[in-house]
């Protein structure tokens, strides 16, 4: 019996349009669950496909070609060291683990080391693209050893989605957790630009008063320029969706509560532990978090007053460019600060990342998939050891043209009392970054006062102490 | 020869001072300290003072009447697990180790249980006043078991800073880590002090042009009023303070570069895993960070333009009362963020924790004490269940009356780019928080269109997925 190039575990929905995805492409795919249910459904859904199920992990490591190449698609944390402990004293050297879940790159890296030791191979790969995605074309951000890599990466990239200019959304991202690193920093950046998007809507519905059709239209418009991208896609289309029960607009009829599953959370946390300024994204996560608290922001709407409403006295159409201004400029500002702690996270991890192929690896598949990602591949195509982003001539024009609009913005949403914690904090971190200098001197002055932490001078080097008493 | 009531290890400045304090109200302390030229400094420079050196731990041991009370004070991790291990064989069952080190209370919550299970007490306990407190008397927040905390509750109370109205500021806090967590968010809760008073210097100095006489003025005016605290009290202070070698001021001498020692940090990433919002002080934390990025903010300024300065045309003695308000509106938000997040820990890792008898201890001895906790404490007094402080009926009209004022000077910073990612946050969650309806709909909408992450409706239970495409 022949066997297959290349195996899936976890037959959940991505796992299983993953397999497909690769079959799709000409590879029979061997293909096992915990349960049989799953694998005997996804057979009998695709019966001409060649898939080949099997029912235990020793049928289905035995049915693959060595070096074997693994993909599990499994639950991340405990499922995830629960399948690789199943299936490592199956597996021969040289063997090819591909842990394609939602893993934090700490246990990446952990894994790593582990099956290193028994000369196994691990590679922590980011997949992007929901669903649609696993079945047509993801991103995909694998980590791991180079040669290991090289040994999978003619089908990561037959399956992986293609950018407008033909080329493959894979690359190798670097050693051990590169790879889920760069996806968690995706996810996060994807929590920045979904809080973006929400507080234009905000700004617009409670500033403006556009009716659904009129942002439908707004949204669809901002689509054919520069903001063009997936997410600003689908918010034009949301805006469009009636609810079949009762006739409404879907958006008005969803409850205000945004959940979240953990990485853009990471992504902040690990900021934190870097040293690396990421308070936009934090921003969006914390106005996740503040939305989840619904009973009480109802109780508080009732006793806390905002400022009394004025209606909008401006040109509404210069008032809406100017949103999709500060909405660019503030975008701008969110991935420098995310491709400024991805480079802060190669230098301390030893990653050597390229900011220039992960910014080429997400202009499709994933959900940040956007035209202006070539930008930043443009940008750091000129300097690979950009600083930030926004030092970068194309960026450091827009942000000439476009800061008057965003400080525009927020002003009136202040005024207004629309929460604009994202768009404010964009203003905030741009005049900070910009600033020779910050009102830290009392921050020190204040620390050397109470606990003698010692301030630097700026005259002369070394570390001071004053008698302040 | 008599035993002592109680030992010090650690003579750094604060374990040296803690046993100073101790013993100034009658006790004779045992101190021990890992190199023995430490130990010999106290003792030559205190000859007259009932301190009696010791240069083994086992010496030190014995030296000490049963139930054995030790109080650490070593640095947090390696270094307090290192001293807890090697006492651990010498002492008897009932001894009481008691840690009051900058430690994470993970590490208090481990420690606590590993020694109880070997029968001794661990009590984790913040110290918060720098050097002078714990000569003069500290704020103290002690956790652990509660028997255990009566046994050297007699001498906290002795030591600890007294309150105006003579309360001692020590009280139990909690079982475990709940002494180190509430000494965790109060350092959060200073970092977001210290940010808020640095922009009020920014936005005086940069929109007003005060010179350093003048904020001088300011702050010791501020200070009289419900501003009072140790915080306005030193910066007013260092205004005043001019560099012995320049003659110039010294604020201006001082590198704009502020430092941290990672519990604002842990603050910020406690808040993100309990899903407490806590914007304000996190948007503190990346200012720090900011700062430290100084290389990059001087090449960052030559090439990133602001707005074009204006002078300021409006009532500048008004202004600076805004600014006033602003301040002291953003600290009640703040502290609402703090008090908020010590409600969740409290759920999260059943404390039980007294929000009132926290602000208590608060009002002497640490370095955020403040005539405004007394606030804190009565809305406590009135609903020890109370949400967020905002809700308390003096903390609501604070609202009312100085919301005004909050957005005026965030739109005359942002107008002239200024950097005020305190103040900001503080209007934007403001503004959330107030806020019935917030798009978090839409991100819903989003969520579920990409990745059948499922929503809520307004108008009945369940989950929720639309067919979007």
């Amino acid at each position: 019996m022949s066997k297959q190039a290349i195996g899936v575990v976890g037959l959940a929905v991505m796992g299983r349009n993953l397999a497909l995805n690769i079959e799709s492409r000409g590879h029979a795919v061997s293909v096992f669950n915990r349960t049989r249910e799953k694998t005997d459904e996804l057979i009998a859904e695709y019966p001409e496909r060649k898939l080949v199920p099997t029912y235990t992990l020793e049928e289905f490591v035995e049915s693959l070609e060595k070096p074997r190449r693994i993909l599990m698609m499994v639950k991340a944390g405990e499922p995830t060291d629960a399948t690789i402990a199943a299936l490592k004293p199956l597996l021969d050297q040289g063997d090819i683990l591909i842990d394609g879940g939602n893993t934090h790159f700490t246990d990446t890296i952990r894994r790593n080391q582990e099956l290193a030791k028994a000369g196994l191979h691990f590679i922590g790969t980011g997949v992007s693209g929901g669903e649609e995605g696993a079945l047509k074309g993801p991103s995909i951000m694998p980590g791991g050893p180079r040669d290991a890599y090289d040994l999978v990466a003619p089908i990561l990239t037959e399956i992986a989605a293609k950018a407008p200019d033909g080329e493959p959304c894979v690359a190798y991202m670097g050693p051990d957790g590169a790879g889920h690193y760069v996806k968690m920093v995706h996810n996060g950046i994807e929590y920045g630009d979904m809080q973006l998007i929400a507080e234009s809507y905000a700004v617009l519905k409670q500033v403006l008063g556009l009716s659904n059709d009129e942002l439908g239209q707004v949204y669809t418009e901002w689509n054919q320029g520069e903001l063009d991208s997936y997410l600003i896609e689908i918010t034009s289309k949301i805006f469009a969706k009636k609810d079949e029960e009762t006739g409404k607009y879907l958006v008005d009829v969803i409850l205000d509560r945004a959940a979240q599953k953990g990485t853009g959370k990471w992504t902040s946390q690990n900021a934190l532990d870097l040293g690396a300024p990421l308070p936009l994204i934090t921003e969006a996560v914390f106005a996740r978090v503040l939305s989840s608290l619904k009973t009480q922001r109802v109780a508080a709407s009732k006793v806390l007053a905002g400022p009394d409403a004025k209606p909008f006295a401006g040109d509404r159409k210069a008032f809406i460019e100017a949103v999709r201004r500060a909405l660019y400029f503030s975008k701008v500002i969110s991935y420098a600060q995310g491709f400024a702690q991805l480079r802060a996270a190669s230098d301390e991890y030893k990653w050597d990342l390229q900011y220039g192929t992960i910014a080429k690896i997400f202009r499709a598949g994933c959900i940040i998939r956007a035209r202006f990602l070539q930008k930043i591949m443009d940008a750091y195509a000129k300097n690979p050891q950009l600083d930030n982003l926004l030092l970068d001539p194309y960026f450091r024009d827009i942000a000439a043209n476009y800061q008057a609009a965003l400080r525009e913005v927020v002003i009136q949403a202040v005024s207004a009392g629309v929460p604009v914690p994202a768009f404010s904090s964009a203003v905030a971190y741009f005049d900070g970054y910009r600033s020779e200098r910050v009102p830290a001197n009392l921050v020190q002055a204040q620390r050397d006062f109470f606990g003698a932490h010692t301030f630097e001078r700026i005259d002369k080097p070394g570390s001071f102490h004053a008698d302040w008493s």
